[in-house]
């Protein structure tokens, strides 16, 4: 696990001010690696920092990076973060601390020097996916999910019988994955209508969402080679949050007995900053509880180290804002709640399963937990879970949803709390339905 | 559809003697893409004759190409055949011409000039993966197989209720594509003996195969585009051999309810070349017959060009070879043959149905078609079809199997037939089991 150290000391501060804003996601505690352009710029590797980026390549050219900081900002020299996780974690480490340095409001005289060259204002910016991802892979680690959406299909016995012994994963779409903003096609697609004797062909008329956290695989591992539950931690190089979008009804029909495919992969949104592991120490916490009842995890996946603090203590919130309410000018509502501490499998139990069998993970492969729901009515983490896709919910003036309509926003945030620790955040994760393509 | 043109004359020949052996699966006819890498050469994009492999970077160097093929030429610069497939079929197909003409033995005196420079014995080359793959997607097209595998589990009911509607399937792994000839570790995995209570973690018992063909995406579609089924033929850039290893045990155990996962992504194997669209021009047969009470494509399936000439027509057999049996000198033995004709769904319904939702294909995208098995016990194209799982049947002087053991050496090859038409094949789609990792 990773030590406590000045990094994350909640007295620091940044000559950047909007960084020392407590409502600020990005203060100089958290320092989220991201990709960006900026006006006549390729897109390059940049650290959040307030409402700025700070611009990795135009560091390293004033040689304000050595030693392990310096090979570490040599990695990033590509347009995306492959490189730097695919090094040991100790370095994304190594350069961390240091632009905390460059950028605190004490010891960062050097850097403020150069503001002009090396900061960016973020609105300013495109933002783009963090990573080439050679694969996406998407657990269903939240087990309030897990109950609430087999309880719509299996009453009596929503859990399958392999739950707790096996953290269950499918295969996602890599090519689908979008950064926040942009916008979320409808998806035509088959499916059954109830009480039609066919299926039928048209517009999706049940597209949910679905609330999630992302992490990005650092280190990989060979194929046939397995990642042992204590090394696991090791692996993963940051998170994100992950909007698993859903597309119930074609995702209903064409499921079994393979899974889902096209009810998913017609589009994934991820926040684009990534909060490294280094970042967020001081908000692990043990794994989830389990009921004495439940069988202890497999000698692969257990781990005393990973059992105390492999959990991840994230606060959820899930945002919407319809076409008529931005009309009206009334502010986006907040429909879920939820918290990264209801996953059942932590990341690294997650990891040390997938490589079990000998899986390669690659250096920016994207990971996401499956739907965080917790035990709570307005923790039901999708609407499918939220309104048992028949009882609708109120929103704006008047207004109400079952699924998602065209024009509607949904936003995630994530946001670390801890008495004694600076809050952080991961940024939004935000997109908008936008009307299914015309004609078949 | 692509029509027939004088590199399918039957009466050509090569002055690359091998390819005119009858035997020989690379004639002047077929002309398949691949990449190799010759001694102290980096991998690079050739083209198989015979038993030799022509470098297309070397005859670009001499000139030999101009207009579309040379555009064709320049997009094989990288190490994979990713740009080559990224454009228009027309530009393959119009470098295919010229490569046939610079290897023909009346036309190719050029080309035979300078034969030790562009000309590699393959036997000498290492064969690499053809393309960078994106994604990996996997059908469950061949009706037979589903029929045999659901009635294992549902005796009476084998065939999922959207099957004849959904051209099911699931995404796969990517990065554990391998190409032919690399070693296949068998899988550790958690699953549920016979009789036992709690779940056994150790190296699969039920190692199998799956006997499928793969296809390569060329251009793709947009984020939200879908793809026509009239124009989903236009995508397929060409075709190879595919073997789905799958563990059965860890898969039957861990699929409930999101699919296939662990017990599939340990590897794939597939063969090195790429058998394109219009070298399998003659080869192209009607959609496998549906019975009259079977319902017909939606429209968005359906094209009466594809039902007339969008099946395929190979045909396919497994080999196996047990360590024994290599040890007492014998040859491998025939265990499986079946046909790409028993594929329910044709390439362009996979191709029309995966972009449906508006999920982008991208050049380069690894296709399965699924487990093709016929209507014959012969046909079965899994171990686990052809045994139940429980019966064995009779390999070399006094071996049986139920599942593959260590040391076991399963080889696919694939065969084009058609009266009037030089036959043409695959190359070998080949992999060796080797013993699990060991510990956890």
């Amino acid at each position: 696990m990773i030590e406590l150290d000045d990094t994350h000391d909640p007295a620091r501060t940044s000559w950047v001010e909007a960084a020392n804003d407590p409502a600020s996601d990005f203060p100089i505690q958290n320092l989220p690696f991201g990709v960006f352009s900026a006006a006549g710029h390729d897109a390059r590797c940049g650290v959040a920092i307030g409402d700025q980026i700070l611009d990795i390549r135009a560091c390293a050219d004033l040689g304000f990076f050595e030693g392990e900081a310096a090979k570490a900002a040599e990695a990033t020299k590509a347009s995306n973060l492959n490189g730097l996780m695919a090094l040991d974690l100790r370095f994304a480490g190594a350069l961390r601390r240091v632009v905390a340095d460059l950028l605190d409001a004490k010891a960062g005289h050097a850097a403020h020097d150069h503001r002009d060259s090396i900061l960016y204002p973020m609105r300013d910016c495109t933002l783009h996916l963090p990573t080439a991802i050679g694969d996406y892979t998407d657990f269903y680690a939240g087990i309030y999910h897990a109950i609430a959406a087999g309880a719509l299909m299996l009453p009596d016995n929503p859990l399958p019988v392999n739950y707790k012994w096996v953290p269950i994963a499918y295969h996602g779409r890599a090519s689908s994955v979008q950064v926040s903003g942009a916008p979320v096609r409808r998806p035509l697609g088959q499916f059954m209508r109830a009480k039609e004797e066919m299926p039928h062909f048209g517009p999706s008329e049940r597209l949910d969402i679905e609330l999630e956290m992302g992490f990005f695989i650092g280190k990989g591992n060979k194929l046939g080679e397995p990642v042992r539950i204590e090394n696991a931690a090791e692996h993963i190089f940051g998170f994100c949050l992950l909007n698993d979008w859903s597309a119930r009804d074609i995702q209903r029909w064409e499921m079994f007995p393979l899974g889902p495919f096209l009810g998913k992969n017609f589009g994934t949104t991820v926040s684009p900053w990534v909060v490294t592991a280094h970042a967020l120490a001081p908000f692990r916490v043990p794994a989830m509880k389990r009921p004495s009842e439940d069988p202890k995890p497999l000698p692969y996946l257990s781990s005393a180290t990973d059992q105390q603090a492999g959990g991840l203590n994230v606060d959820l919130e899930v945002r919407l804002s319809t076409a008529q309410m931005r009309q009206a000018g009334e502010q986006s509502q907040t429909v879920i709640t939820s918290s990264s501490r209801y996953l059942y499998w932590t990341p690294a139990q997650m990891v040390a399963h997938h490589a079990s069998g000998g899986c390669n993970l690659v250096s920016g492969d994207l990971i996401g937990t499956g739907t965080i729901s917790g035990p709570d009515q307005a923790q039901l983490s999708s609407l499918l879970e939220l309104t048992s896709g028949s009882k609708p919910f109120a929103i704006g003036e008047g207004e109400q949803r079952i699924f998602l309509e065209d024009g509607d926003q949904v936003t995630f945030r994530g946001r670390c709390r801890r008495e004694g620790f600076r809050e952080l955040g991961f940024g939004v994760c935000t997109g908008e339905i936008i009307p299914a393509h015309h004609g078949e």
